[in-house]
């Protein structure tokens, strides 16, 4: 295992077992404030307004992340601040998250360690107050991590991606294109001569000093404007995982709009991925809350979901069983 | 790919994409009545009485199934009922699931369809009314199912494994051993002469036709049976999911008591797992509801967390991390 907090050395999951491994990975994990805590059959979690959401993400080793390019306390973050996401584009603020993890038998328990750290500090830094409830440890010949979060709409309706309405403003909080210009430079330069992620190669590019691939690794999604978003009356959010306008797309078609984009956003503004910022939409006198400014219009439906100084932006992207090359690393 | 239900022929899901792949899975799929259900970032879930319960749990494909012995519908089937035990172990009952599926890019889409289907069936025979509210469709080397299931208390309490008094009855709701006596009749001769999985030898020998295999495949847990356990007065319930001594050892230790088994259980009742009955504690004089039949009796802690006969009863076992053979099938 090639990753980039070394040393990955010291026992193995599979010299522990479960239970010893369990103990120390659940130490490390936020613990927030459930009703019933890890341990039992289930947790138990507040639902003070009588609904929660829920939302759930898987993330492989190989198409998802690669050891070469993040290390255990990175993927740990990525997989609980996706997903924290999901959560606030409803409106809602993260309440819990349940964590399954499959292993190699081979894994040093030091990367499931380095996984709990991230989870902490993505919690701590993005959702403070949320914790993780519960889990399952599982093993597998691909290092899987795949998380579920709740959240709590505080007597709010859920804000869907279906509720723009013609004349709305267009807005965004969070970074644009930062994530993806990240991994560009990694696909670029945190490579062997082969092509295959490299270690080596990070070190040598000095890429762990690059802010953007800081962001890929960790991504800042602006969890709390999902609220905010919600109260200031956004009529249509999503939370920005596959690009600006693919997202845009989604919303747009659920909408059945077709949203105007200022031309003042570059093409890795438009296409990049993974930064998990917000897009909503809100009545044209509101009063854009946090982190939102605003980058277009709501438009009765057109052709395209989506147009650029009057042209149509594809709305198209990634898909992991069609576009994945195989490649873990 | 070698599976119960042939043919596995049929487009795969890299040749398919995901978003055709998202639309022939999800409308098999069980769908339940959730406030929003899948297609936005979260769904929501009502939450009656201001709390929900909530369990993870996660099946790879090699330490947690193999497709020579298990049909995708198979595969499906046990994801769900494990993870509507776990709810139901609670005393809760069972109001939605999320599911994430990490599949191989040469899988065939109808092996996606199966698992829909197993899902789709065990929520109606076992959960009626549940459904499948959101999930996350992902790519990777070993295919792999995290499921994760809500249920609502209706509020009562929930039951801990930990409130097992000096005293309870010790009883049982569901089936005990016979999934393990299904599994040792694969391990004995559903292999090929090099000990492997093989569907060919589980035809020969007549395997599909076992009804101890058949539970193996698609445990029926007692799933109504731990709400009306819950409403009867019980003092501590859980999920049989390893084996009655190992999972009776855990209550014991939650509730520090040691537990008294009838002479009568053999030991694959004792020890084989995967059959997902309740076990549960009851004040003396309840009345013991729905299928719960009495097994002991809780006495005060003392050097064994079990007994039977006066002789203290190993509660340890499978671990997947020092215990998976590696192989897949």
């Amino acid at each position: 295992m090639d990753a980039k907090d070394e040393p990955w050395t010291g026992p193995t999951v599979g010299e522990l077992g479960e239970l010893v491994v369990l103990d120390r990975v659940t130490s490390r994990l936020p613990q927030g404030s459930p009703l019933v805590g890890p341990g039992d059959d289930c947790a138990v979690v507040a639902a003070p307004d009588g609904r929660f959401v829920v939302t759930t993400d898987m993330m492989v080793h190989g198409p998802d992340f690669r050891w070469a390019w993040s290390s255990p306390s990175d993927v740990g973050w990525k997989a609980a601040a996706t997903n924290l996401s999901d959560v606030a584009a409803m409106g809602a603020v993260p309440s819990g998250l349940v964590v399954a993890i499959a292993a190699p038998q081979d894994t040093p328990v030091a990367v499931l360690e380095g996984i709990a750290d991230g989870f902490r500090l993505a919690v701590d830094a993005l959702a403070p107050g949320c914790g993780v409830v519960g889990g399952d440890l599982s093993t597998s010949s691909a290092f899987t991590v795949a998380v579920t979060a709740f959240g709590d709409l505080q007597d709010r309706a859920p804000v869907l991606r279906s509720g723009a309405r013609v004349g709305d403003v267009l807005a965004v909080s969070g970074e644009l294109g930062r994530a993806a210009r990240g991994l560009a430079r990694l696909f670029r330069s945190g490579v062997d001569a082969h092509g295959e992620p490299s270690r080596a190669a990070v070190v040598a590019s000095g890429l762990d000093e690059d802010p953007d691939v800081g962001r890929q690794r960790r991504p800042l999604p602006p969890i709390a404007d999902g609220p905010l978003a919600a109260a200031a009356g956004a009529t249509a959010m999503l939370d920005l995982s596959d690009g600006l306008a693919i997202d845009a797309g989604r919303l747009a078609r659920s909408s059945r709009v077709t949203l105007e984009i200022s031309a003042a956003l570059d093409d890795v503004a438009l296409h990049g991925g993974e930064d998990h910022g917000l897009l909503a939409t809100f009545p044209a006198d509101a009063v854009l809350p946090g982190g939102f400014r605003r980058i277009g219009v709501v438009l009765e439906r057109g052709a395209a979901d989506l147009v650029r100084d009057g042209v149509g932006v594809p709305t198209t992207g990634w898909d992991p069983y069609a576009d994945w090359d195989g490649v873990a690393g």
